[in-house]
């Protein structure tokens, strides 16, 4: 049987928008389990424009939906049509798109609120048993709407390899049980049938990121 | 011996910049490779901004280096600073923005111009004896400036898996010898060390463009 993934996209480009080498590791190692992916993403305005030579943000305007056709190469359709009983799975990539258009996560940290459909979507693929993948800040999305699961997000200690480890921290006070992991394993909560990986909330090279997000997009299917 | 290798970017998104997949596969086999890698792209305006969503030209402006960064997560240079001496080898990956940012191919096909600085350096590493990786439409570069060289861009009889076939037709018209190779296949060019794939000309699933690429990625190390 073919698994049915849908993949949700939050932008173009890691500072705001999907991180791109992390969506197309799950597209590369979706494509090879010969699973049938469609993208979504919201039809929405992003936070903000950054640009990513000066890590800074800009005047312009940008759409959620449009630059995430930059990934999807013109084939992402609007998160609002996104119709759970036609999927076996959900994988969400990383990149501050995440906390900052599928959430408020980049201003409010633990006390944001999620984008409701997505919320309800996320909630909706729990309840129907089907497996979530998730991957770099996007387990954050978990931590909020199924308070207890468990996660990684990296390792739990900051130094040079690990920038973001403050938010392991995070993730426990949200009440999950945050488990250590390196960039090259995934994390499987069986009983919420979530699978996580740390990707590039590790300073690590790309090829350790790839591999990462495929035991990640492994496990997903498995549970699916 | 680590190899030192410069990868050469046009943009961030296929029909206006450097196709994504393609470009995060070669960072993931130079990756793997143990190469180190430095991003460079021109700091000029786009030729234009498509909406990846329907396919068609917006009034937007952006600007090549920025809309690279996204790829190069912030850490690209300017294509002007680029020294042929500090590196082993060269690889440019496809999409449009090779044929619209990179050089006018989109518009004139043949008749070309290619980016005056972008045109001395191929010549320069080729006269170097480096070697050269190209991918899906970006080989056009080298049948402009290294005549007669041999290359593929995939088969040369359009179907629905080879969409883009003309463009075959079009090298050989310009002199070169085009050799018909599959998606997961490269051709190398060993007078010229030059190494070619496909990649999207092909109507494949992402993960043969990555294995594609791969065997570009590992012919061109091997020359370097």
């Amino acid at each position: 049987m073919v698994k049915r993934v849908a993949v949700v996209l939050s932008g173009c480009g890691v500072y705001d928008g999907t991180e791109i080498h992390e969506a197309s590791a799950v597209l590369v190692h979706l494509s090879r389990a010969g699973a049938k992916v469609q993208m979504f993403a919201p039809d929405a305005d992003q936070m903000h424009v950054v640009n990513h030579c000066e890590g800074k943000p800009t005047e312009e305007k940008r759409n959620v939906l449009q630059e995430s056709a930059r990934i999807a190469r013109g084939d992402v359709t609007d998160l609002e049509q996104l119709d759970v009983s036609a999927f076996d799975a959900a994988i969400i990539p990383g990149g501050f798109g995440v906390a900052k258009n599928l959430s408020d996560w980049a201003v409010k940290n633990k006390d944001c609120t999620i984008l409701p459909h997505l919320e309800k979507l996320i909630r909706d693929f729990h309840k129907a048993g089907k497996p979530l993948g998730m991957c770099c800040i996007s387990p954050i999305l978990a931590a909020k709407v199924l308070p207890g699961c468990e996660l990684t997000v990296g390792q739990d200690k900051e130094c040079e390899k690990w920038p973001y480890a403050q938010t392991a921290g995070v993730v426990k006070e949200m009440g999950c049980k945050h488990v250590n992991k390196d960039v090259q394993e995934a994390h499987v909560d069986i009983k919420n049938k979530l699978v996580t990986t740390c990707a590039f909330m590790c300073n690590a090279p790309v090829h350790k990121v790839f591999d990462g997000v495929g035991v990640m997009v492994k496990e997903t299917l498995k549970l699916a």
